[in-house]
């Protein structure tokens, strides 16, 4: 079933309504799903116009949103690198992402609003695809120390570092969880010591080494395979 | 450290050999790691002419080879998503990958030697950069009756599906696991039907539909973190 933005309650417009209208010729009674407010509804489309379309709800759908909300702090990279990261993380369930200068970042954070848009509409995209109902939201770019003040928020930080880290072994009880990947050069040892003091904790992901856009990914499926997430 | 491929034993030779002299400018005395017959070994350069460098032996390294071996039986898709799909799994550890020809599949197999030409380049690649010894061998394309005889010779099969499967909860004891992936429309009922008549097994990558480049590296990872490689 084709899965559409609501601009508003009960109303789709914009580029949402011309994809309704013109590429896929939805007339009024037909089915839909609908994405509103971080929730999926089951609608049926009562009205469509040039104007915009309006539907009215049938029910609501499983939103496919892990229990276990987790923020990825990733160590700012190369553009390309980021839009893998966003759109896969997306796909696999991530709640947040907070790109973060870090020691050996090469990669520059460039016009927050443009790439936060940029990531913004990947995001959105890979929550339609793979039928969820929460965007993540790709904040703006942050600097290491205000990313370690974030990180204290959560209720546990893990952080997968190759000079030794405990396996993805136990039960992850907690709800609210922070990942930290290192940019292409990976964490420097001031930055680990720093999340270790914070009360970040080193995991492994096996003895090989990963590129940074694969770290994310696998990091984040250990994490909420250990939260029971993947059931 | 920097790694290189042998032409033979104790010989570097060809675009290896560009790179060590003309890139890197190396000279003899120096140490560097060796790839040789799926091993990895500490090396020290003795020669270095345009003709061949030789070095010898210090002491083998640790492969990094996963104790459980995964065949990847990754339904056709388009060439980007293989490319991606032999990068990061090979990063991650599979043992060998398979493209199967699948009643969804819409990518073509394409001139068999070039694409294998190609696919063999960027495993070589994935595992100079994350440390491994073994490349992964990615096989011409089989057509799913092909396939699952193959399949029928590892110890287990896992298929990630999404109507219904169980959650990589139990420890995986066999060393040689098949995971068959879907093409881009996802594992025809008749398919899956027969990889079941096949004694494979049914699992599940949680409730969010993945992209199949993103489900082949999630069920990797939980295969080996389920064998207890990724320690």
């Amino acid at each position: 079933m084709h899965r559409f933005y609501a601009e508003a309650e009960g109303r789709i417009a914009g580029e949402e309504l011309n994809h309704l209208m013109r590429v896929l010729r939805l007339a009024p009674g037909e089915e839909v799903e609908v994405l509103w407010a971080g929730r999926r509804y089951l609608a049926r489309l009562t009205v469509v116009t040039k104007e915009g379309a309006a539907y009215e709800t049938i029910a609501e759908l499983d939103g496919h949103e892990p229990r276990c909300r987790v923020t990825l702090y990733q160590g700012l990279c190369k553009g390309e690198k980021m839009d893998f990261i966003v759109q896969k993380c997306t796909e696999m369930g991530v709640c947040a992402i907070v790109p973060v200068m870090m020691a050996r970042s090469v990669a520059k954070p460039g016009k927050t609003e443009q790439k936060t848009e940029r990531y913004s509409r990947i995001a959105r995209e890979a929550v339609k695809q793979c039928g969820r109902s929460h965007v993540p939201e790709v904040r703006p770019a942050l600097s290491f120390a205000e990313a370690l003040e974030d990180m204290r928020r959560r209720q546990r930080i893990l952080m997968p570092y190759e000079e030794g880290g405990a396996p993805f072994a136990q039960a992850i009880a907690e709800q609210d969880v922070g990942l930290l990947i290192g940019p292409e050069g990976g964490i420097a040892p001031q930055e680990a010591e720093a999340v270790l003091r914070a009360g970040g904790q080193a995991v492994t992901l096996g003895s090989r080494i990963l590129r940074t856009e694969t770290a994310g990914l696998v990091a984040l499926t250990l994490t909420l395979h250990c939260a029971g997430d993947l059931t």
